[in-house]
């Protein structure tokens, strides 16, 4: 008998109120949490090479489903020994499932129990995403940890279509569970965790019951609250975290999806959240918004004509340690595609670094200090 | 009285036949000859990071003083210290007096004696490029090298109007000289080379009338030749310069301006060439077209979907050190800009290489042999 070591732990380090330190351990390395994953929708975090997003610190970055299994296929992935060796990303890995796609697709898709008719966006095809199949996918894509396909509603859905998504998300969850059982118990030498994702919308009792319904089917590694920030008032948004989070695992990494903004990842953080994702940081920054600690800066604006200061005169990213405002503002009016990266990638950092600051003061029994100087500081100074 | 070295000297190490191998010193540092200097249009090397066309080997990029006086303007770039301050390229550089641009600009300018008035195709603004302007334009960019604004005339041009564009390259050459002279004894502590421009279409005597001119006007520290490479024949080129060759200063660098493509390297440094630039490393690897020692490759075609293998084997770029031809032809499929500038990247560093291995066999009496064994393996192995 060997003794193998679970290769995917969770070492809850420190907490200060209900914020949390710790590290995530996969089978391709160790996250500190509280962490930021930059999504790399199509195997590339855009415009940016691998290494440029290592360097930026990001421990795990995010593959979609969705959009790998429309391009290029997840037979071309696994035939190139999946998603790490094909994109060359060396960290962790985490895929969704396309839940969140294919019910953002709205008139083009038809959900039934089996799961999700859609037409692809790519060439119009007629697509059927189930729970099994997501699970398939993503096991060709070998990232460490696979998202459960579930059931998405939007965050103003009423009673009845938030219950009735939880309570298919919980059906789904099964099946999941099952396919990929099978999967593993198939494929020696894989390693794959997957996560199970709470929904039930902005209802209280019914984040409950998916939750209790949720953990049921475990045992789980990390468990994922979805369904937020798709459209709800940020006040509710809080609420659901801090009425679900004592709830919550205290032994287990909890991920909020599709979150968010600077301010989000600090508010999340404070409710108990480990881990988020957004593709805002890369979004905004392909449009020249950068995030700074003195508010939102529109690289174009006039007032960057001749600034030689960096975005930010104290960030440590590698645009702002080389690089002035006068040339990302060149950059963008002139098309020069340079801009877009150079942004993108100094928003990646303003993330992962909001994590890492949050990190350190919840080591140090500070965090309550930490957030509300950041706080101040931020949302005194929009200088958009 | 202090003894200063020559900022722009040169230093001819070997020759082989006609091909040279030297170092050209310029303030910024040494270039070694021969070599390819990719084009930075915008102030960028388009799609690439400074670092990147650094690693890639390049010791000298080309800008554009047409495009830069556009966008963003040479008073910006001025005022934020110079094209190298503004875009934190460190090595040499050289910038073309924006003659090509205007000339090209066919129904939008009118060619005077004076210059060329011409509409801005950013905005539609009216223009007026002069050799003054054009230099001073010029010693606002602070290049380490400047060029003469010369009337550039197309490949194929009939004799009178390469002789009227010959005639008055070097009107203008008296011009650019005196005003750059003046802006010289004007500003201390900026040093800056101009260049002339050697014209004359495809017709040896006149060519041999412009290069007798341009030298009676110097003395030079470089000589360019110009209006080749653009629409007429190979063979009418390769005479153009074995005309030249003999004729031209042996203790000064030639740079033969907009060219070119591997091939044209080759057979240029075979013929006394020591610099070259040219747009169709980054353009062809925008669109995926890549270089290399089997013939031009699509990046997209289905052949590659699969493809675990780099672009090329034995090519030591960053792209082909890391990614597989696979994933490159996703993301150009799936149109992730990273795959251009991945391919834009192969591209440089294939060009850059092919100068390095000239230098190498002219520097050991054996590039008759390089030349034979490049052009039968990149010739013979066409798999576009």
């Amino acid at each position: 008998m060997t003794l193998v070591a679970d290769p995917f732990s969770f070492d809850l380090e420190a907490t200060d109120g209900t914020a949390r330190a710790g590290v995530l351990r996969l089978p391709h390395g160790p996250v500190h949490t509280p962490a930021f994953m930059p999504v790399g929708t199509l195997g590339a975090v855009r415009g940016l090479h691998p290494e440029e997003v290592e360097r930026a610190g990001a421990e795990i970055i995010l593959g979609n489903t969705y959009h790998l299994h429309l391009r290029p296929g997840e037979a071309v992935i696994r035939e190139l020994g999946g998603l790490h060796a094909f994109t060359t990303w060396r960290r962790p890995m985490l895929t969704d499932s396309g839940g969140f796609q294919v019910f953002s697709l709205e008139t083009l898709r038809t959900i039934t129990e089996n799961g999700v008719g859609f037409v692809s966006h790519v060439d119009g095809s007629s697509r059927f995403l189930t729970p099994e199949l997501a699970t398939e996918i993503q096991w060709a894509l070998r990232a460490d940890i696979a998202m459960a396909f579930d059931h998405v509603v939007p965050g103003q859905a009423e009673r009845s279509l938030a219950e009735e998504g939880m309570e298919r998300s919980l059906r789904w969850l099964a099946r999941c569970r099952d396919r990929h059982a099978a999967l593993r118990s198939e494929i020696q030498g894989s390693d794959q965790a997957l996560w199970p994702i709470v929904q039930g919308g902005s209802f209280r009792d019914l984040r409950r019951r998916s939750l209790e319904g949720t953990l049921a089917l475990g045992p789980w590694t990390g468990v994922a609250i979805g369904g937020l920030s798709v459209g709800e008032p940020k006040p509710v948004m809080h609420r659901v975290l801090e009425e679900l989070e004592p709830s919550l695992p205290r032994d287990r990494p909890r991920y909020l999806m599709g979150v968010g903004f600077p301010d989000d990842l600090v508010e999340g953080i404070a409710r108990g959240v480990d881990l988020f994702d957004c593709v805002a940081a890369t979004r905004n920054g392909r449009h020249g918004s950068a995030w700074t600690m003195s508010g939102r800066v529109n690289v174009r604006k006039a007032d960057n004509r001749t600034a030689s200061e960096p975005l930010e005169t104290d960030c440590d990213c590698e645009t702002c340690r080389r690089f002035s405002r006068a040339y990302l503002r060149h950059l963008f009016v002139a098309e020069e595609i340079l801009g877009l990266r150079l942004v993108s990638l100094h928003n990646i950092r303003f993330l992962v670094r909001i994590a890492e600051q949050a990190r350190t003061a919840i080591r140090a029994s500070r965090f309550a200090q930490w957030r509300a100087a950041w706080s101040l500081r931020y949302h005194g100074g929009e200088d958009g």
